[in-house]
């Protein structure tokens, strides 16, 4: 399914990264690893990379071939981390990578960004997140500042802000027929799982009583997968919920249905 | 990726239903294709249904087998005929039919709407949606009317309604891992495309003009197969556009984005 495919996936050294990794190397891809510590078993060929750090980011892209055909953007810091460096990481550093990947891309190459089902409030967000578009690593702080993102709050934002500028990229570079998705899992069994839940409050305590189990990095993986395989190259600017139905059930109960 | 699966095609014979028929064969499962009229080429079984009369309906599930792993709905009318057929159809005789099939469903089966871009504005129909949760066959012209749901508007309510439902039974079944989502396509290169365009009137001329290309039953099949297959297994009760961009494109354009 993706035979012959060169796919980066960041953040591959644990969780739904080190998932999708595994799970994008068993179907044929030839996989470039990135995080910021080295993986237990490495999948492919590993890179070292700081998200947080933009000549970091730049080193990674200049060691990188051309011609690459899917882009993985796992990496991302939890709620419990400092909130300048949720959003640096989250979002910042996730779409400056990105850029800077997109000359290197193959045509008909897929993006496929890790959001949340904690995003799913970009409506409530749009000031703030048209505020971001510019934002560059140095300004984080003060941004974070100027619109009330601290603690918890980074960590929706970042995720808010990552559907939305998915969205806004669902045709830029259609011309070489490369697309740009959304992938948001709802709670997931991973180590962190506890500090969510504690971070998150109440919401999160609600939902994990609502599920019938947390999702695991297993669920995740094959839709990532999907994304970055030709089959879904009809699908653009796409943000799909993958969270045992929390997201409908929150529209639904929002609806009164 | 299907191997050993039994799965139902509905709407089997043209267009999205074939190229899904088609598709799901050649990943290795066992079809039942039904329509309303035969197929120029039989894909596996081929039950003749008219799923506007319940009595065709129970004849069709009860020639079906045990142990189903998937119902793909994607039979439906266009706007073009009369509304009361198109929301009989489209509707009431897609959930019919379902509900009817759920008992002969295996373990872990998934079961797939065919919805449409033109049901994104379901959060504006609610109570016509709610009212249509008991709606029956023979009711169909009386709500119809109470409802004002005449001429192309019965296509739009139709797959409002279908994306609700989706959404309403996203754990309904989730003790026997059964689970149901819906895919939206825009508008569809298939022999109806001049129809839809004339009847839908400016919104669907102006979509035209911002596409890059209408889209193929062959861009629609594989996203349908994706949800038929395990792989999918935790998405539940979702709607997943694949429309080449114009629902982000919608959502952008409606929040300022």
């Amino acid at each position: 399914m993706l035979d012959g495919k060169t796919l980066i996936v960041t953040g591959a050294s644990s969780g739904i990264g080190a998932a999708t990794a595994a799970l994008v190397a068993s179907q044929g891809a030839d996989v470039i690893s990135v995080d910021i510590v080295a993986p237990a078993m490495p999948v492919g060929r590993f890179i070292q990379a700081d998200l947080s750090d933009r000549a970091s980011i730049d080193r990674l892209v200049a060691s990188l071939p051309d011609g690459i055909d899917g882009l993985a953007n796992i990496a991302g810091l939890p709620p419990t981390r400092p909130a300048a460096d949720v959003v640096r990481v989250n979002l910042v550093g996730l779409k400056y990578l990105t850029e800077a990947i997109v000359p290197k891309l193959a045509n008909d190459a897929s993006i496929v960004n890790l959001a949340s089902l904690a995003g799913l409030g970009w409506p409530e967000a749009t000031e703030a997140i048209r505020a971001s578009a510019a934002l560059d690593f140095d300004g984080v702080p003060a941004f974070c500042d100027a619109h009330a993102i601290e603690g918890a709050r980074s960590y929706f934002f970042s995720k808010e802000a990552l559907i939305v500028w998915t969205m806004q990229h669902r045709w830029t570079w259609r011309s070489r027929g490369i697309r740009m998705n959304a992938v948001s899992p709802g709670p997931v069994d991973t180590p962190i799982l506890k500090d969510f839940i504690e971070t998150l409050g109440a919401r999160a305590e609600e939902d994990m009583r609502t599920m019938d189990r947390p999702g695991r990095p297993g669920d995740i993986a094959p839709v990532v997968a999907f994304l970055l395989s030709d089959a879904s190259a009809w699908i653009r600017g796409t943000n799909i919920p993958v969270d045992g139905g929390m997201f409908s059930d929150v529209l639904c109960r929002m609806h009164g249905l």
